[in-house]
């Protein structure tokens, strides 16, 4: 069995056909058609073995978490997506967990309206790398420079399962199905950054937890940020777990919720919307610099741990 | 040192910014403007420490080994490169061989007008993986599906060295400069491909050998091949080292080289340009399905090994 072989079996065959996607996976190259009227936009990521997942992972377990945590990135540009493109490495050629991995990858692409174009098989420990490829309107996009001092912070969904679930997974191999799916199967929220194009100031998805992801975008829009500790959405299973539930949401990531500033002035918007789309208030943009979080009384709080550290 | 300092440090600081990056590095994602007039090319390769280059690889010479194998997928096609992602798996920090890798990428982005424009690191057995993205009018490529029958065959340079470095830089850890350059930086024959777009049929570049190499045209074309023995270019320096260089070269790959077909209508263009861009017709597409290839006395010679086996 060769990487073309390997290829021809299991990335190529597609379940959802683009019609701009000229030609896909079994040349030197793929040829694509951005629409005139869109700009491209593109994420690379990597999950590698014993880093950011068990050695012994499902197939149909690592095409979902490679899928989901790329594609959350282009939802936190509030990105419409459309190509995908794989570099996989096996340590060894193993037929049933290919045929796991490969058909839960393409029910995933279909479900998503995607197409995967290109595609590298290599011998190697194992790993996958997506680049994500989609789509926004010329003038428009979630960055996480556009932070304004006065802007309301929210974040969507409730925090802390997926890094529990990552413990779990990696210390204990445990398979609560609720955790599990938390880990391997975040969400992408792509609805929900499209719909914030109008609207938010500044965006990231949460990776390596609030706090880390947060001061990505006090940085590049150089500002400041206040949180209110008790606003802090923690996932009620974890609540029920942990005693210092919340510090652990804040501090660690996994989550790939969307973080996002939106002006005072769009409150009313965005309250309409908290229950529909799941999201809540945790504070305000400041022109201080820092990351202050407060407590019902007014306290400083301070962390040690601030997110995940690569290196 | 944490992923964002090593990005920040390493990658983000481009010599060479392209007028259609609108947002590279530092982002969720990357926004990009493709000319309304062309098409996006796209393509990514991996290579794995000890597979496709030896552990102790030295990092000027990593960057340039896994630019040149990217770029040269471009160049297959006839297209022209504008943009660079990467994923790079590092087993630990280390600081000399991050200079040495980056400030040699981006002295090469510089060299072929290219943008580094998303970058991710993770920990990880050494391993890179490259996105290139080019450009192709509307209307043309080179693909490995138009080979016709008549076609006569070429490939370009002199072949067979950068396997025979290999074989020593893996086994032996010879440093003969002429070897290690011909493994670490082979040239991508983008001029070559782009001025071939108004003449071959199909194109291939050679990673894996010519005889698979070619095969993958035959095989994407439904035709067959005949190949003149004596013809094929090998480099000077195999042939003074191996008793079977034409074979070895045949087989083996590493090399870069452009493999393509041409209509006998163009072939008095094709001849004019045989010196002046090292090119070399090796033989003729045929109606008869198959790879044929005759010595000077139409001979039949088979070999066995008819290219790297990738697992």
């Amino acid at each position: 069995m060769n990487e073309f072989h390997l290829i021809n079996e299991f990335l190529k065959p597609t379940l959802y056909e683009r019609e701009d996607v000229e030609l896909g996976i079994g040349d030197d190259a793929a040829l694509l058609k951005v629409p005139e009227d869109k700009r491209l936009v593109l994420s690379m990521d990597s999950l590698v073995s014993g880093v950011h997942f068990p050695e012994n992972v499902a197939g149909n377990d690592l095409a979902d978490k490679a899928l989901m945590v790329n594609l959350s990135d282009l939802a936190a540009m509030g990105a419409t997506p459309a190509w995908v493109t794989m570099a996989l490495h096996l340590p060894c050629y193993d037929e049933a967990w290919m045929k796991a991995f490969s058909q839960q990858f393409h029910k995933r692409l279909s479900e998503y309206q995607l197409q995967l174009v290109g595609g590298d098989i290599s011998r190697g420990p194992l790993s996958i790398t997506l680049q994500v490829h989609g789509f926004l309107p010329l003038n428009k996009a979630l960055l996480r420079s556009g932070a304004q001092v006065g802007d309301d912070i929210y974040v969507s969904g409730q925090l802390g399962l997926a890094k529990l679930a990552l413990d779990h997974v990696l210390d204990e191999g445990a398979k609560e199905p609720l955790l599990h799916d938390a880990f391997y199967r975040p969400k992408p929220q792509l609805a929900l950054g499209q719909s914030l194009l109008d609207y938010a100031n500044s965006c990231i998805d949460i990776s390596d937890g609030l706090l880390a992801d947060l001061s990505h975008i006090l940085e590049a829009s150089a500002v400041g940020a206040k949180l209110h500790y008790e606003s802090i959405p923690v996932h009620p299973l974890l609540m029920s777990k942990m005693e210092d539930a919340r510090e652990y949401a804040l501090t660690h990531g996994e989550d790939y919720q969307l973080c996002f500033t939106v002006p005072k002035a769009s409150q009313a918007i965005m309250l309409k919307h908290v229950q529909e789309k799941c999201i809540t208030p945790i504070g305000t943009i400041t022109k201080a610099p820092g990351l202050v979080i407060e407590d019902k009384d007014g306290k400083d709080i301070s962390f040690n741990h601030r997110g995940y550290r690569h290196f």
